[in-house]
C-alpha cells in the first residue's frame, strides 16, 4: 500500500469502527453493551451481513449465530483461512475488544481481493456470537460451535440476570439449537485473530504488534481462613487466632513466590472480605480470591503447589484453619508454531516491529487451537485498559495490526504451498471448569 | 459473710440479673437491647428505682437520666463514694455488660447497710443512663453528664437510625437539658465500676478478679491505598501497582510491629475493601482500617509513628499512594492507685484471688477518672465473649468480684481516715475523637 491509500483506508477503518460502535453504543458514556442476542447485537451482525455481502463476499449464519463471509478459493476449495472475532461485548465495554478483529479481517480481504484477485483457497472472515460470557455464565460460546467443543445441553439450564433461559434469548433474534457440530469444520486449515493485548506491554516497549505464541493457563481459586473473632481491646496479640494477620502473610507471600517464580507467573488476589469487618474486632474469617496463570502446564502446577503448602504453613503458624477451594483450572494452548512463522517472515518483510509474547487473557483462539493451526496478533492497549469505555488503540498500531494479519492471510489463501498439519494438541479438558465461569 | 448467707445472696443476684434482663430482652435468642431513652429503657430504669426504694435508699433521677440510688452518711454529709455502671446495652447484647456493675453496687450496698449500717460518708449507687453509643453516634453520655463532660449542643444534632432526634426522643421519656454540669459534682470522693472484662485473660489464667490499673488509649486509622487497577492476566507483576500487594505487606508490618512491642499494646485491623474487588483484576484501591492501644501514652505515639513509617516505606517501595487518616485519638487513663491499693487490701484480707491489668476497653471509669479517685475491678468473660447474647460470668466469679467491691466501699464509706485527693490529671481533650463515634 501506498501513502495515500494508506491514510484513506486507515480513515475508512476508524468510520467502521465508530459505526458498528453504534450498535449497543451508551450515548452518555461512550461505552458498548451487546450483549448475545440482544436486539443491538442482531442488528449489528445483520448490519455486517450487508456490509460484507456488499462488497461481494458470500455470507452464512450458522446454527447459533455465528456469521461467516467468504472469498471463495480457486484451487483448493475445500481449505478454508479463518479470521476474526467476537462481536459481543461486556457491560459498558469498549470499541476494539473483539469487533477490531472481525473489522481487521475486512480490510484485509479487501485489499487482497482488490490487490490479488481471488485466492487459492478460501478466506473467511468470521463475527462470533459470543466470548466474554457476559450476558450468560458461559464463554466463547461462538468459538466452541464451530469447533465443535459446545453442547447443547450445557447452556440449556442457564438464564441471564432477569431470568431469560438461553434457548428463549436465542429463538427471540431467530437462531435455535439444531444438529450441534460434533467436530470441528474440516475444510479449516488455520485460524488468526487479531485482538487488543489488553495488556501495558506493547505499550511501554512501544511496539505496534504482538505475536502470540501462547495463551496462558489458569487457576482460580476461592481460600476462606477461619480464626476467632475477638475484642481488638481486650485480646492480648498472644491470644489471638486472626484470620486478617493469616491472610495478610499468606496474601504476601503468594506475591512474593510469584516475583520468584518470574515472568510469565503471574498471580493475583483480587477479592478479599473480613468478618465481622469491624474496626473494632479482630476478624474470624477472612475470605480473598486467587488467579494464577503460565504458559507452562507444569510451572502453573509447581507454583500453585508451593502456593498452597505456604498457605498451609502460614495458617499452621498462626492457629486458624485454612480451606483452599480451585473452581477454575484451564491448561495453557499454544498456538501454531508454523503460522508464527509466517507472521514473524511477513512482518519482516513489511519491515513491522513485533514482539513475541504471551497472552494473559483468554481467547477464542484458545478454543481453535484444540484442533486448527491457530496463532493471534496483538495491537496496543493505552494504559493497558480493556472491558472499558477508555479502550483505545492508537490508528498508526492499528494499521501495523492489520498490515501484519493481511500478509499472513496472503501467505496461507495466496500460496500453493501449505505445510501447515492438522493439529494434534489433547483435546481441553471441559470438566476442569468448575462451579462457575467468568470473564476472560 | 458465711456459707449459707453466701449462696443466698448469690442466688439472689442472678434472679435480679434474669429480672433486669427482661427489660429489652429478645424473646428468641435471650439477647438484650436496650437503647437509650426507648421505652424498654426507661422501664428498667424505673424498675431499679422501685427496687432501690424498697431497700430504703434515697432515689433521684438527674436531667439526662442518669438514676442515683443513696444510703446517706453520718458524718461527712458532703463526700459521697460512687458506684455503678450503665444501663443501656449494644443491639442484642448479653446479660452483663453494663447492668451488672449497678447490680453488684446494689448487694454491695444492702450486705453493708445490713452489717455495719449507716455509713459516715454517703454511698451511692448509679445506674448511668448511656455509655455504648448504640442508638446515637455519641458515647458516655450518662458519665459525661455526670463528670460535667457533656455539653448539650454536642448532641442536638444527632439523630438515631431512624432519624428521629437526641433532643425529640429523650423528651419523649420526659428528660430535657436543663441546666447542664459544667464540672464534676464536688461531692465525689471516689467512683468504682465493677465491669465485665470482655477479654479472655481472666478466664484463661483462671482468676476470678482483675483490678484495674489503667485503661488504655487508643488511636483508629482509615488507610487507603491507591495503586493502579489492571488485567489480571495481561500485566506482568512487573507492571504492576497492586494496591493488595501492598495492603497485605502493611498489614503483616503492623502485626510484626505490634508483636515486637509486646503487651499490653494490641493492634487491630478489623476492616478491609478492596475495589473493584474482582478475582481477574489487580486492585487499584484497598481500605483498611487500624485500631491502636496501649496503656502508655508516649509508647502508643511511638508505635503509631513506626507505624506510618513502615506504612510510608511500604506505598514507596511498591509504587502506591497513601493516605493514612487518624480520626481517634484517645489517650491512656491510670487509675487511682490509692484505691487500687484499698482493693488489694481488700482481696488480700478476703483471701480472694486477684490480677492487676489494664482495660482494653473504654469505659465510664476513663470519664470519671479526669476528675475523681477512679477503680475498676473485672470478673472474667467465658470465650472473652461480650457485645452478644452468649455473654456469661461463672455466678462464683460474680460472687468474688462483687465481695471485693463490697469491702472497697466499706474501707472508703464507713472507715474514718480517707487519704484521696481531688485528681490533678489533665482533662481529656474532648476535641480529639474527630469524625465519628463508636462502640467502646
Amino acid at each position: 500500500m501506498n501513502v495515500e491509500h494508506e491514510s484513506q483506508w486507515e480513515q475508512d477503518l476508524l468510520e467502521k469502527i465508530n459505526w458498528l460502535a453504534q450498535f449497543g453504543k451508551d450515548s452518555e458514556n461512550g461505552g458498548i453493551t451487546r450483549l448475545l442476542y440482544s436486539e443491538t447485537w442482531l442488528d449489528a451482525q445483520l448490519a455486517l451481513k450487508k456490509m460484507f455481502e456488499e462488497e461481494g463476499f458470500h455470507t452464512e449464519f450458522d446454527e447459533v449465530g455465528n456469521l461467516f463471509a467468504r472469498l471463495n478459493g480457486s484451487d483448493y476449495m475445500n481449505e478454508t483461512i479463518l479470521t476474526g472475532s467476537h462481536i459481543d461485548t461486556v457491560k459498558n465495554g469498549g470499541l476494539y475488544d473483539g469487533q477490531l478483529g472481525i473489522l481487521a479481517g475486512f480490510f484485509a480481504l479487501k485489499h487482497l481481493q482488490q490487490t490479488y484477485g481471488q485466492p487459492l483457497r478460501n478466506i473467511e472472515i468470521v463475527s462470533m456470537a459470543e466470548e466474554e460470557g457476559s450476558r450468560f455464565p458461559y464463554i466463547m460460546w461462538g468459538s466452541k460451535n464451530i469447533a465443535g467443543q459446545a453442547n447443547p445441553e450445557d447452556v440449556k439450564q442457564i438464564k441471564d440476570a432477569n431470568g431469560e433461559s438461553f434457548e428463549e434469548a436465542m429463538s427471540k433474534v431467530g437462531f435455535r439449537f439444531k444438529k450441534p457440530r460434533e467436530t470441528a469444520r474440516d475444510d479449516l486449515k488455520a485460524f488468526i485473530e487479531l485482538h487488543i493485548e489488553q495488556g501495558n506491554v506493547l505499550e511501554t516497549e512501544e511496539i505496534p504488534i504482538g505475536i502470540v505464541q501462547h495463551i496462558v493457563g489458569q487457576r482460580r481459586y476461592n481460600v476462606e481462613v477461619t480464626g476467632q473473632a475477638n475484642h481488638a481491646g481486650t485480646t492480648p496479640m498472644g491470644y489471638r487466632r486472626d484470620a486478617m494477620n493469616a491472610a495478610a502473610r499468606m496474601i504476601h507471600g503468594i506475591n512474593d513466590l510469584a516475583l520468584s517464580y518470574g515472568d510469565p507467573l503471574v498471580a493475583t488476589v483480587g477479592e478479599i472480605q473480613a468478618q465481622p469487618g469491624t474496626v473494632n474486632v479482630v476478624p474470624g474469617k477472612v475470605m480473598f480470591s486467587i488467579d494464577a496463570r503460565h504458559i507452562n502446564g507444569e510451572e502453573l502446577q509447581s507454583f500453585t503447589e508451593n502456593m498452597t503448602e505456604n498457605l498451609q504453613t502460614v495458617a499452621d503458624h498462626i492457629g486458624v484453619e485454612i480451606d483452599i477451594d480451585m473452581w477454575m483450572d484451564e491448561p495453557p494452548v499454544p498456538m501454531d508454531p508454523a503460522i508464527v512463522d509466517i507472521i514473524k517472515q511477513q512482518c519482516d518483510k513489511q519491515q513491522l516491529t513485533y514482539k513475541l509474547m504471551h497472552s494473559g487473557a483468554g481467547h477464542d483462539a484458545q478454543v481453535f487451537a484444540q484442533d486448527i493451526p491457530t496463532a493471534m496478533l496483538f495491537v496496543p492497549s493505552r494504559d493497558g485498559i480493556s472491558h472499558n469505555p477508555q479502550e483505545y488503540t492508537e490508528p498508526k498500531d492499528l494499521a501495523e495490526g492489520i498490515k501484519a494479519l493481511t500478509g499472513a492471510l496472503y501467505e496461507l489463501g495466496y500460496e500453493n504451498e501449505l505445510s501447515l498439519n492438522k493439529k494434534g494438541i489433547p483435546k481441553m479438558n471441559e470438566t476442569t471448569t468448575i462451579g462457575k465461569e467468568s470473564e476472560v
